[in-house]
């Protein structure tokens, strides 16, 4: 880890630890994917579980980064990733992340075309129903979340401190030759990072406080983003708690120029922070200031319990 | 802004400032030029205005970066860019930098064809008039940077403390997939990067303490440079007051090993920069020493009042 | 194996193959230093055994790097690293490079005192007895190559095509902090990046086709450079066969600004490169025309058989 890949405060940004798990998680399913007799075909992120930064990753710690096929249906593939850190100084050795990956295989000759997935070899019988289960879970939730998906985030003139139009903010990013797989489309570990960069800034201008990625809400990759596009990634406030934030996170896509499609949300997402003192403890967070009744609804009641 | 955006200081680099700012004005025009009837096209940077950098933007700050078109002849644009940086622990704001550039709109099919800009609508028939009169005055001062145009830098040997020759600096970049747009030429942005790099060498080779760039005069870009160029970026020391330095730069470009062009010169501009203590307080300049008649003549000399 | 990572013909740099042989390298001889009940302390790489680069790698294509210590002295660590590029799609795995490097562990109190290195166990007797003969034998090596470090690379005006002149470049590079280690000096891998960078550009002006690094001679790192630096970096055609190109490249250090220090040369080493031709054969290099008798010497006459 380096002084680019963390904050002023020394702690790694959670969308450095995002992308390097998709970076593994896309190397193990296309190889996967690969293995049969089917025709070549490189791995698109297509979903990402919930999952929780359990403790913070520093300049100069080492990552380790292990990737494991876990499930695999037709069409998709799901990839547990784990990451440690490792102070390589002192031996010590933490577990900063596990992650739920679901990977579908593009045709290398047809980017529309999703080819079949060889299946893999399970241990027990029980490890693949459980797979099946959460199989079935994933698709009904990337279903529910794709209808949700026609909000807009409108700028706010001279808004309120610890309102949601206070801290809200958004980036702007044309993806370049090397944010792309070798199928011309962005890399899902790169809109991460993006994603992670503006909650973070969210979350800095609502408590001006260090803060860290505590966890991250399902993420889901609804269309593909093309090499050449321009992206606009934005978040804004949806919950606080006393001792945490919930940042919302849309990234829409305008496609390169000579294209006939319009402008589409690609992925959306719910980041949650903390705030931590000088001295790496948590501090209570400013409470959302919640204007009329046209405040948004916590990510948490519409979906029952994180 | 991250670590290595700035120097050890922790002041940002100006090339770092003018890199996001021309990616955002590349981003607007190619949206603008692409929103009437015409082909598909890629805006590309023609001519950059004499800019200043009112205040110094440090690592941890927030880059706000504004764009907007503010003159369209019928095959060029004018981009009015602001930048603010803000430090979102205090939410303190600072105006950081004011630009204008110029783009033309390039066709997708046919890399050296200008196709037509879709005029914009004006609020004030002054704002038309006031844009056509900066549209005549950059396109002159476009053909007479031309024609002064055949000078090189010749090393020195063993050159003393001071003289131009002591601080004169060049750079050789091999131009990467990253460095360039869709049509495959460097992004403008990428070039004035690497000609702030230059001319902070040299300004610190001079006067051997912290040093910032304080203005940039206007930049004009003669030529695209193609992906797989190499380019040499050259900076001497042209003039110096008391208070600032001024540094000329060039950019020559030695095209892909087998196309038949030869050694071009592609930009050039000229940089100026103060000399800063530890504690951010303007320094004085050791005069820069002349030999003979041979000198460069100051800038602003060449072309009147500054 | 990104875009970034390649030349334009689609082939990875022999420079970003050497960093991540070196970043290996430092983890697993930084880990092993501090495996003792010593001091903390930073493994920094004194030297590289000549390698060969057995095979080109791709873009799309995934690196995996191993690395294993074969040999400790008492203030030095040997370090053998294996590269295979694997082809996800296809499965196919090829050895693309094998390098043995030398770290030697600074504490991290004190960055000018070298720390005992905790010995390792060997299978068997002869592995360590084998060892010391490679450690007597670069240290015999190192001692030379820094008696002959007096060389400077001087300018050459208007010089004609396929000298000497003709193709040496320069590049300059400040170093900022994602360049450096924990102890705020660079890491090894990325010298010998900005190294190739340079032997790369002086191989392809000299014979003006598409370039691949074929090995590297061993490489000397004489003194450490610090975060803030300026680092030249100089390379000149020495040798030419029929089949390949020797060049030499030089590093050399201007200390920050407000250091005593004077400019002092860090590092040297010849590369040999090969010209292909856009099929990927091997193609003839233009001869090396040697002007007078101030003509450099073939690195391989100095040292023996290459």
């Amino acid at each position: 880890m380096r002084p680019d890949d963390a904050n002023v405060a020394g702690n790694v940004h959670g969308g450095t630890v995002l992308k390097m798990i998709e970076e593994a998680g896309a190397i193990i399913s296309t190889r996967h994917c690969n293995s049969g007799t089917g025709e070549p075909c490189v791995a698109a992120l297509a979903r990402v579980e919930r999952t929780d930064f359990l403790s913070p990753m520093c300049i100069g710690e080492v990552a380790n980064v292990s990737a494991e096929i876990t499930y695999t249906s037709k069409h998709s593939v799901e990839v547990q990733v784990n990451v440690m850190s490792e102070n390589i100084l002192t031996g010590a050795k933490k577990v900063t992340n596990k992650a739920t990956l679901w990977y579908v295989p593009l045709s290398l000759k047809n980017v529309n075309k999703v080819v079949e997935v060889p299946p893999i070899q399970y241990a027990r019988k029980e490890q693949e129903d459980e797979g099946r289960k959460r199989y079935e879970e994933q698709k009904l939730d990337r279903l529910e979340t794709k209808q949700r998906n026609g909000d807009v985030i409108m700028p706010v003139i001279n808004p309120e401190p610890h309102t949601v139009g206070y801290s809200q903010s958004s980036l702007i990013h044309l993806v370049g030759p090397s944010d792309c797989t070798l199928l011309g489309f962005v890399h899902g570990g790169v809109t991460m990072k993006l994603m992670d960069e503006v909650a973070g800034i969210v979350a800095a201008r609502h408590c001006k406080t260090n803060i860290v990625t505590a966890s991250v809400d399902a993420i889901n990759f609804h269309e593909k983003i093309k090499k050449g596009s321009v992206i606009t990634i934005s978040g804004r406030m949806t919950f606080t708690s006393n001792k945490s934030m919930e940042i919302e996170v849309f990234v829409d896509a305008d496609p390169f120029v000579d294209e006939p499609q319009e402008r589409y949300r690609a992925v959306s997402a719910f980041f949650t922070y903390v705030s931590l003192s000088k001295e790496g403890k948590t501090l209570p967070v400013p409470q959302l200031l919640v204007l009329g009744s046209a405040a948004p609804q916590p990510a948490s009641m519409d979906r029952g319990a994180p």
